[in-house]
């Protein structure tokens, strides 16, 4: 097996990687515990975008979280070959709001964020970063 | 837009999709907040298996609380079509425990539990589940 090394990446990369959008994961406090739960985003001025409808007690705890005036969560995404053997993940840090205005949730459809599964109560949510690392896995 | 649907995984349904391993993500808190990494790991008699090296601080919060007794985190493994779609995502609690005996040790590599990079202060890690929760995203 080949070595290989991680290298930090600089945030204006890790903006770079995440900007075409797709599959992010939220991780944030539950009942049972840190939860990690996959949603369709969009990085849309500066900010993770993304739409989620309540289907279990762990969305709910999300929705109740959100509506919470200041609510930390982390969100990660990040892209693997096949094998797992090279990629990147970037981490982002900071407090998720629900998208209130009708403006901002015409800016977030504009945006192209799909809802995941059609449900009921369903939320747009804006992560604004405070913090966003990342890093790279490579051959040495 | 066509409608999906969420449908939960039972408990062994769960551990047949992660069983082939790959990359999962363990979340944790670390003194950023909730951290989210990325590691290459195994299903070996019920338990994650994957080994880590110190690379950042958040490595070294991580290793610190591997050492810990009472180590609770999260692990979460998924896989979705290129478009996101549809696929599914399997969440995983429990204690993680430092893989300590060299028979413990030479069982992990023998399940082909490969290191991300190389490095420092490396560890074998075994998460036993605690909890095994599922869902599968498809067209309604």
């Amino acid at each position: 097996m080949s070595d290989r090394m991680i290298e930090d990446l600089a945030e204006d990369e890790c903006l770079r990687l995440i900007s075409p959008g797709g599959i992010g994961r939220i991780a944030f406090h539950s009942r049972f515990g840190l939860a990690v739960l996959p949603v369709n985003y969009r990085l849309h001025e500066g900010a993770i975008l993304f739409r989620t409808a309540e289907h279990s007690s762990i969305d709910e705890d999300l929705q109740t979280g959100i509506a919470r005036a200041e609510y930390e969560v982390a969100f990660q995404i990040d892209e693997f070959d096949s094998a797992g053997r090279h990629g990147w993940s970037v981490l982002i840090h900071g407090p998720a709001h629900r998208v209130e205005s009708q403006a901002e949730r015409e800016a977030a459809e504009r945006a192209g964020v799909e809802p995941w599964p059609t449900g009921t109560r369903e939320l747009f949510v804006r992560i604004v970063p405070s913090r966003i690392t990342g890093r790279r896995i490579r051959p040495a």
